[in-house]
Formats: structure tokens, sequence, C-alpha cells
């Protein structure tokens, strides 16, 4: 198979080439000598392994290899383009109880904004600067020269219009500024004045229409730097970007509209400012058909969060009848983005989790009387009855975890398998040390308990009496004190006493569906 | 001459058009009638007239039309491309203090930073948190996954190279971001371990570089998008952005390097990946060219700034010798270019009132004994050495400039030039309420004072005296009190009786220098 070298080797994933903890390569492309070169290689039970004319060696998955291209989700290939008529169902929404309270909640509001732009939290409670907690539930707050939040409603001296009562066309935010806040989160707080509702324009969408109808026009805006400008007496911010950014494979990627504040365009002849303006304002047509417009109201409570680079967003105008105020403020996709992977992550390593209980850990536990998944189900509601803390709970429950993938059977065998450690770097990819170190010491805790707490070694079951043996046996009096002073041994102890208990059949203990919650809340 | 329909009416500068306070247009594109026409149009004194053909008018500056496009300083044409040679001189680099203090400094730290790349501060007090402090004189901190502000120093388990005493070669930080953070700030509170130096490299003379001597490399590196990934416990980011990022002119605009972060590049097929690494390779190659190196050595108190889609920054290994604590933060380019042009529209703008001063301002004072510059000076000094706040001082200073432009004449003639309302309107372009809203009502103010101050009207000069009337005389009982209401009013009495005073021939006043200090500190 013929993968080119360099490529190969950069992606050499052992662990002198890439730091385990996050993935980052720990050599330069530079310090690969400039004759490299495959010495061997052969491909076995769906693996390359590779020695290099430099003596390193690589071993890869080849299905890894062969990945397809991930995408950052950032292009129209990774949206739901839309007009109104896809939300005759409803908008994507959700209440922000829930959306705190249940991770399947939070990924289906991010993913609505990562594939169709935006989503509405409901019930957000109305007061002031609640937007910020908000926007630090799914990234990182944008300040900008409107502070770190804004207030939308009337002024007596605006500079700008969004602070007046007036009809405001569908236009993106800030794109006089490089780089441009990519996401923006409105949060009613009042809103009892006649008109004055939101409404919504697919910006991709938009600009795909222009491509299907005007190719040439379409690709003179991608290619035509716009000068967007603001300017008041603390603030001047120009930057020059074109109204709609493709990739390199001409991928629509970004969009900025905003007429109010496209300064003086610079083009080399008449000609081409003529050929610019027939371009622009057939695409701000567009942006205008009615079938292209979702509108909605936002009441008291209500936070809109949108993708400031793909949608417009346009308010009608209202009268002086009420009180009409919104606080907002702007985030950045990519924080979002990365929250929302992260949620994903966790949740199908609660899936993966779940299917070890269910599958494998239904299977003999080394000789006792229950499965793997009874003796870890009733050790975690042990400490649940002890009223333990959450952490203790899910490092009861998950202990063994490193005996799945059948080596509990070497430990019979008089192998030290090294469960605890194994299963605590394994499940250190979500949980932090406070579940990871119980479990990572709770076989170091029974060496420990045996030799400190007179009658503990005599309380052990057959098979643990069997395994200690393998494990190193009870500890010596330097080792206990060691382990003793050691953060987390108490802890591990802890464990350690509900381990041993949790060895009766038909307790009656719950299923992993009862301690998900739990586990999901103290992931991260 | 043939300006375009569209563009020009799209930029006519009445203020019904645009608003004054922000340059923010006030209509849409698409409200431009279809068949939008010039009907009439006429060139006079350098002003451009046009009737539309939908009855609206405009008049607009020739000169201003004909203004060259300005570009938003982003791209290598505003840039100083250098090698480290370049700065045998010495690197950009200002005293905090004086940075602080001294608008000049300011201009110059910052216009090193657009145009070069980078600067230093020196003596910023090496305390926690400080980086944020210096971030925000400038722009606008951006938080990330490290948080508000990152600690580089070695860590027990680092999530990052940067938190060991490793050696890190040349790149820019952040590239899994996007948007990437523009700007980055390094501020050294300990750096006694041996090794541990800075090095920085001008990516866009690399990318220059890798142009000139192999453009097909070059281009190669500009079209494909790479992925960058970081991922730990509670981040997973990924962009796909090219190395080196081009405007539509071809202009280098963004560099991005940094191959920690490269994560599996997907190309079509291997022949592509085979040319990207000899093109990657080949730039990387031109990254670590001796002479592109600039080094130096940040001690406690040093804060470097640099352009992070610029600049590729590396430190040498360092023992643990000793300690090394550097404290970052990230914030964005366009933040700082806006503090810069502020600054810079500030420094024109004084300049501009001391010529006023020193040019028109030596002339006759409405038949008084003094200048008005004198006139003008003399009040300043009265305000000053009655120890007012610095707001009145420069109000009594600056009260008189709506006269400048030759209107004091009309006034003479007997029509009010309404100069003091000119004058406030002129400098509120600069300075808040505080200093122009006593010159707003300085006239109201002798009005107010002649109806309700016994003997006051007696103690005006005989000019003054004329010019009441013009100005509508004194108040009547009604008007004096509406305008005792008014806030300001109590300020504006204050610089109305230095007024008064301040037409002593030779009283020996200070030049406009001295309060020039003063003058600045009060803009924005």
């Amino acid at each position: 198979m013929p993968f080119p070298t360099y490529w190969l080797r950069d992606n050499c994933p052992c662990t002198d080439c890439r730091d385990p903890r996050n993935g980052q390569k720990l050599f330069q492309i530079t310090d690969l000598p400039a004759d490299l070169a495959i010495t061997a290689q052969h491909e076995q039970n769906g693996h390359l392994e590779v020695l290099w004319s430099d003596g390193h060696r690589s071993r890869y998955e080849l299905a890894r290899l062969a990945e397809p291209a991930a995408g950052d989700g950032r292009t129209e290939a990774d949206k739901r383009l839309w007009e109104a008529a896809d939300f005759t169902a409803g908008i994507p929404e959700a209440d922000w109880d829930a959306y705190l309270g249940d991770p399947a909640e939070r990924v289906a509001v991010l993913s609505a904004v990562r594939r169709s732009g935006f989503a509405v939290l409901r019930a957000v409670p109305a007061v002031d600067r609640q937007v910020l907690e908000v926007a630090r539930t799914l990234g990182f707050v944008r300040e900008t020269n409107y502070g770190e939040l804004f207030d939308v409603r009337v002024e007596a001296a605006p500079n700008n219009l969004a602070f007046t009562s007036a009809v405001i066309a569908p236009h993106t935010d800030n794109p006089y500024r490089d780089p441009v806040p990519t996401l923006q989160l409105l949060h009613c707080l009042a809103n009892s004045a006649t008109g004055g509702d939101s409404g919504l324009v697919d910006g991709f969408r938009a600009a795909a229409i222009l491509r299907a109808e005007a190719p040439e026009e379409f690709a003179l805006l991608t290619r035509t730097p716009v000068p967007f400008v603001f300017r008041d007496r603390n603030t001047e911010l120009r930057a020059e970007r074109p109204l709609i950014e493709v990739d390199s494979l001409g991928r629509i990627r970004e969009v900025r509209f905003n007429n109010r504040s496209i300064g003086t365009l610079r083009l080399p002849d008449p000609a081409a400012a003529q050929a610019f303006y027939a371009a622009y304002r057939r695409f701000a047509e567009i942006t205008l058909r009615p079938e292209l417009r979702l509108e909605f109201r936002l009441g008291p409570g209500d936070c809109l969060i949108f993708d400031n680079v793909r949608l417009l967003h346009a308010r009608t105008a209202f009268e002086q009848d009420g009180s009409r105020h919104l606080q907002g403020c702007y985030a950045d996709l990519d924080g979002l983005f990365s929250t929302l992977a992260v949620l994903e992550r966790r949740g199908a390593a609660l899936d993966a989790i779940a299917e070890l209980f269910e599958g494998e850990g239904a299977s003999e536990y080394l000789g006792e009387a229950v499965t793997m998944a009874e003796h870890m189900l009733q050790a975690g509601a042990l400490a649940e009855a002890a009223g333990a803390p959450a952490h203790l709970v899910a490092a009861a429950l998950l202990h063994d975890v490193g005996h799945f993938g059948g080596s509990g059977l070497d430990l019979m065998k008089g192998r030290d398998n090294r469960h605890s450690e194994r299963g605590a770097e394994w499940l250190a990819q979500w949980f932090g040390p406070a579940v990871t170190e119980p479990i990572r010491l709770h076989v170091a805790a029974k060496r420990y308990l045996c030799a400190v707490e007179p009658g503990y070694r005599a309380r052990l079951s057959e098979a643990s009496e069997y395994t200690l043996g393998v494990q190193g046996g009870p500890m010596t009096e330097q080792q206990a004190a060691a382990f003793a002073a050691r953060p987390g041994a108490l802890d591990a102890v802890a464990v350690r006493r509900w381990d041993e208990e949790a060895k009766y059949a038909d307790a009656g203990t719950p299923g992993f569906g009862h301690f998900r919650p739990l586990l999901a809340a103290l992931m991260g």
C-alpha cells in the first residue's frame, strides 16, 4: 500500500512521537532525515508495522490510516441549509433547567447551533448579566468595544442602530472586527412593546442560492475584499474581508453581511465597482426573500444562540408602548464545538462502559458467586447507601473495569494483570483523579489493610486471598506507612471495603442506568 | 467623471444616509431603486453635487472619492518584513511607565507590533496577573481552554509542551482554534534558569522567501487546509486552515505553523500528500534559518507582545537550576489596531488644535486687547490657577475654538455664529461631555449671569456687550431657571467667569504645549 513516506511517519502514534495525554506531536517535521525511507514493513491483524531507515519503528492501525477526512464542521458540507418552512414543526429549543441538568439536552442544543446555526433556550432566569452565564456553559465570552455584554434597548445617544427602536434588516454583527465574533447570544429580559420581533436568515442558504442563480456573481463576492468600518470616540475598526468566504474546495465557510458598516470600496476601475454592486444587490435581495426568513418573538427568559458567521439576524421596528430589553454577548464557535465534542465523547464513553457492564460484565467474576457487573454494581450501591460522595460511588462502581478485556483470567493464572492501573488510566480519559486514584490504589489498599488491620485478611474471599499473593501479599510496615501518606489512600481504603462486601449473589442491586447521571456529572 | 452609480450613492455622506456619530450607513443597499440614475451633477470648489432620479441630493468632496485603498493593515503590504540583523541596533521597546504616561510612546509600541509584529515592554511590575492589565491597555483579553491567562513554567502533568523545560521550535500558538487568537503577550515574572531564551521568526518573511524560492510550493501551502487538533479531558478542538493564508490579491495575510498540533492530513491521493510534505518541510527549514531568528532573553518585568498570526516564537531548553515563570494571555489584533488608530487620531487632533492656536489664533480677537490664542490660554491658565479639575481647565482653554475658521467676523457683523455649539460639536470627536458641555453652554452662561447677577453685565468688555445683543441678550427669568437646571450649568458659569477675565494683554500665560498632556489625558 503506497502510503506517502513523510505523511506516514508524521502520523506515527507511538508515545515517543505523540504525547498520549493530548495527542500533540513530540517532534518537528525537520527532525526527520531528508532521506527517510521505509526499510521494512508488514501487515498483520489489521495493523501495519514499519521499520524506518533511521531505526524508528511504527505500528499503525490500518483502519485509522484509511479514515476519511473529518472536516472541522465549519463549511456548508457540515450544515443543514434551511429556509423558514423547515421549522414549521418548531425551532430547536430546550428549557434552561433541562439543558443544565441533562447532557443529552445540551448535546441537542449545541448540535442545533452547529448544524442549523441557532437554538433557543427557554426559561433562562431573566436577570441582569445572565447571558454571560449562558455563554460560559458553551465556550468563552468575547469582549468587544461594546463591553463584555451589551444592552439592546432604546438609548438617548445610540452609537449603533441596534440601540434605537428602528427596523433592522438582516445582517451579521461586527464585520469590522477581524477576527469577527463567530457566535452571538441574545437574552430577552423584557419585551412588552408592540413589534420588535426577531428574524433569522440562513446566510449559507442565501449564498448557495446566489451560487445557483448567478455563479459569476457568487464568485465575485468570494474574491472581493470589502472594507467594513466602525468608528466612534474610542474605537476605530477596519477589516477587509469578502462578503462570502469559501475554503480551498469552494465550500461556503463564512458570510459577512452588514450594509451599515461597509466603507468606501476602492476598486481598480468603475466597471469592477459596477459589477460588485450588481452582485451585492442581488445577494442582498436574496436575503430578503420571505421564504428564507424565519420569524419568531423572544419573550422574557428566552436566549437565542446563533452562528454569527452564517446566520443573518433582523428585528422588526417596535413602538415605545412597552419596554424591550435584550442583553447580548459574543463568543466563538470553536469553544462551542469543543464543548459539544467533549459532551459527545463523554456520552459515547458512558455507552461503552454500559456495554461493558451488560456484555462482558455479565460473565463470571474470578470464581466469585456474582458476575463482574453484579460485583461492581453492588460496590457502587454499598457506597451510595453509606452516603459516600459521588466520586467515591463512581470509584466503587468502576473499580474493576481494568479486568475487562479478558485479562481477569490472567490474574487467576498467577499473573498480576495490574488491573487497578489499567482501569485508572483508561478512566482518566474522562474522569479526574478523585475518581481514578482510589481505583488505582484499590489493590494496594487490600495489601495495606491485610498488613495493618487485625482480622481483615481472614475476611477475604477465597479468590481474593489467592490474588493477594499474585499482587505481592500484605505490605511491609514501611510500605504501609508510605501508602497511608499518599493522597487518596483513605478513599482507596473505603472503596476496598465495599469491594470486599460486594460479592453476594442476588443482592438486588440497581442496574447501570441508575448510576449514569452521577457518572455524567463527574466527567470533566 | 464616470463614478459607478450604486457605488457613488452608497457613499453619500449626508446625515440622512450616514450616522454622523459613527459613520454607519442608515439605509440598506436594497432600499435604492433598481433603476437609480444620476439626473444632474456638477463640480465646484472640489465638490461634486449630484441630483438623483429618486430626488435625493448628495454632495461629495472629490478628494475623498479619489482616496486610494486604505487596507486593513493585516497583509504583508502593511508590514516591515524582517530578519534578525534588522534589529542589531535594538528591538522595539519602551518602559511601562512611559508607555502608560505618554501617548507618543504608546503609539510607538503599538505601531511596532503592527509593522514588525512585536515589541517589548520593560519594567512592567513582575506580579501575578499583571499581563492581563497590559493586554487591557491595548485591546481585549481572549479567554481560551488554557484560561484567561496561562502560566508557562514546569508542571508535573503538563497538557502542553510549553509547560515543560524542553526546547520549543518556532511555532504559532493555538492553530487548532478558529478564530485563532491573533495576539499573544508573555510576561516574565522570573527567569534565573540557565537557558530558556526567547526566539522570534517573522513568518511573513519566511513565507515570502518560500514564495521566491519555490513559488509552486508556496501556492500549494496557501490552498491546502491542514487539520490542527488539540484534545485533553475537557477540550477537543479542530480547525482546518492553510499554513499560509493569502488575500484575494495573493498577499500573505496569516501564518499558522505548529507541527505539534497537525493532525492526520487526508488528501485525495498519495502524490498530493507527498507534494504537501515536500512543501511543508521546505517551509519548516526556512523558519529554522539562523539569519531569520531573533534571539533575546526576557528578564523579570519584561512583557513581550507579538502578532500570533505572523510571528513564530520559540524557546531554548532550560536547566532546572533556577526558576522560570512567564504568564501569558491572548488578545486580538483588531483591538490593538483600533487602540493605535484612536491614539493616532487624538495625536493628530492635538496637532490640529495646536496649529489653530499658533496660526489663526494669533490674529485679533473680536476687538479685544488680546489675540484669540492669548485669550483662550489665559482662560485655561486662570482655571488652572483656581485649582479647577482637568476637564474645566480644558473647557476654559478650548471654549472659543468655534470661532476658528473665520466665523468670528460674522459675529461682529451682527450674525450669531453659534460658536459655542460649533466648538462643542467639533470637540466631541475626541472629548467627553464633561469638556464639551461647559463649552456648549458658555454663551448661554453669559446671558444667564447678566440676568441673575447684579453688576455682572457692567463688567463685560465692549465687544462682549455688543455680542450679548447678537446672542439674544440677558435671559428672561424663565430661561434662567431652565438654564440653571441643566447638567453642566455650574461648570459653564465657571468657564464664563474665566472667559470674562481672560482679556488682559501681556499676561504672560504658558503656551499651548503646557496644556497638551492634560488634553491628551482627557481624550476618550
